[in-house]
């Protein structure tokens, strides 16, 4: 259980009474209307549960999104914009974000920028949610293609994780949030990752679970705090992400699905290649980390010729100037280097020895 | 000339030495790229005398966007955010806004949300952009005919006040720029008012007119350092524009060709009448300052029949939350109170008063 203070305005309540404390903040605030956005999948599963544990909540508003990514684009955002201004919301409304990363992604932009900003609040309800898109106060949709390229940061007055969503979650949906809690560990905290490859993660227990959940919070919570912009530090959440982001918008473009975490894993080993080949990070330490994520995940199939496709994404992602690609890599685990300056030919020969392995 | 710091990334240079300071200031930095949002008319008129005075800025990409608040709308966002996403546009860039208001809404908007946030600069050529829209941090767009219904509150890290633009504006252009410095003057500075009444605003000197823009820059910095988010004082600046901009948005929609600052000045005349009718303003006061405004603004004509549409506009506009309708009046020259109840109904009154005067 977890009562994190991000700043005077922005909190991060964790733990199986998250919903209770939430109930008890709302009975303090005074909000004009209270409005709640979710997908067809939160509607349906993740409200009834919600509103069971929420007896302030009498009144409210629902405003349902189409399931999934390709659906955080800007014509969405329009009719959601258009929906408040129809149900009269004024500034001092709030918005509920109830869902994954895609809703709190979706309505914490349209928060931010609805009458020039109204009070919002996550409620994650996927583990990848949980850990990593409803906290830390990025939002955005994407445009073209291109994730994310729209966008704020802002912070909401709340985030609430409650673990009992995650029961309903698949195998496979629970591996993709995952996968930035292996992240976690290995940018920040070598204990972390030495007690998730003692547990079964496919078997865990209601207490490993939850301990997992406050575990990552508080890291991915930790680093937002002393670095909300992401001038330095933060950078070291982009560790895999160069690499993954570029592979994930690859296999959208070519109508294959693969999880954001997925990719995550599969950028994470990509770029610890990278790390050995430029004497950063020890060979033997990178290949326990990769016979540990194996366990796990599958390798992903692109072809040698897809290379420079991929590359091009990665230079049109949000975290790179363009004059050089800077990659967030690991020395070791529990340890990060924030920005490492790499040429196209290293990530270039990082892929390639991927595929050739 | 001034130098204003709003806080520790946010300055405003006023003054004919502005863009000077501006070119100085740019050498210090070092952006990834440079692009300048323009529209059709300060494409032709302003670009060639901002470049002129600029010796560092060698290097750019122009964004023209069309003219006019009716393309202040969200598909024209698209394709600017669009076109930084072709142009290589990285998190490192800086915008510069050339324009009025609509460009500087725009631009600061774009700049606020492309890739969560990139750098920018407001270079107002307009009056009411240098004493109004172009300082505070307000930007947005509007949709389906409401008014920036959608937007940020994110400080420009400069704001260049460079007088030597309005020698090319209108006379009703300077007049729609003048009602906010009259405004201005209004709510917080009975010897600026005095000032200005004893100038012939049509035939200002060089040296009066620097002094005019200097001092509205001024009142409308500190308000807004004192208060960016809008919670109190700043409402101040909203004297005139409740019901001024339910006349815009009214007058806009049936086709009638009004400027902010002419819907502005009804504005305050007629939310002056509510003052006097609650007993917070002086009959006398309100008289002076209704002879002194009609020197140079004319009435705007518009039905009894059409009065309930103009209130229905008032409860979309932002300002307002949806049980009441705050407004701010003035208690003498110089003196404003931010929020004061009124009912439709006193509302409805002073509107139908103001045909029947």
């Amino acid at each position: 259980m977890l009562n994190i203070k991000l700043n005077s305005k922005s909190s991060i309540y964790s733990g199986p009474t998250s919903l209770a404390r939430f109930d008890a903040w709302l009975l303090k605030k005074n909000y004009s209307k209270i409005f709640i956005l979710v997908d067809e999948n939160t509607h349906q599963h993740c409200l009834p549960v919600f509103l069971n544990e929420l007896s302030n909540l009498k009144h409210f508003e629902i405003l349902e999104m189409p399931i999934g990514e390709e659906n955080k684009i800007l014509s969405i955002s329009e009719q959601l914009w258009i929906s408040l201004s129809d149900l009269n919301c004024d500034r001092n409304a709030l918005l509920i974000n109830l869902g994954g990363g895609v809703v709190s992604d979706m309505g914490g932009f349209i928060a931010s920028t609805y009458k020039r900003g109204i009070d919002f609040v996550n409620i994650p309800t996927t583990l990848l949610a949980m850990v990593d898109a409803s906290i830390g106060g990025k939002n955005g949709i994407d445009l073209n293609g291109i994730k994310n390229v729209v966008g704020t940061i802002n912070l909401p007055q709340l985030v609430c994780v409650f673990p009992d969503f995650l029961k309903t979650l698949s195998k496979r949906e629970f591996m993709n949030g995952m996968a930035e809690v292996f992240k976690h560990a290995l940018i920040a905290d070598s204990a972390y990752w030495n007690i998730l490859v003692k547990c079964n993660i496919e078997k865990l227990s209601t207490e490993e679970l939850a301990n997992i959940v406050d575990t990552s919070v508080a890291i991915k919570s930790l680093i937002v705090k002393q670095d909300l912009n992401e001038t330095g530090l933060r950078k070291t959440l982009n560790y895999g992400h160069t690499v993954g982001h570029a592979l994930e918008a690859f296999f959208l473009q070519n109508g294959k699905s693969v999880l954001h975490g997925e990719a995550v894993i599969e950028g994470i080993l990509i770029e610890n290649t990278i790390a050995v080949k430029k004497g950063i990070l020890g060979k033997k330490e990178a290949e326990t980390i990769k016979k540990e994520l194996r366990k796990y995940y599958n390798a992903l199939n692109y072809k040698l010729s897809d290379i420079s496709t991929i590359i091009n994404f990665m230079l049109h992602d949000k975290k790179n100037n363009s004059s050089s690609i800077n990659l967030a890599l690991i020395s070791a685990i529990g340890s990060c280097n924030e920005k490492v300056e790499c040429t196209k030919e290293e990530i270039h020969e990082a892929l390639q020895n991927y595929l050739l392995a």
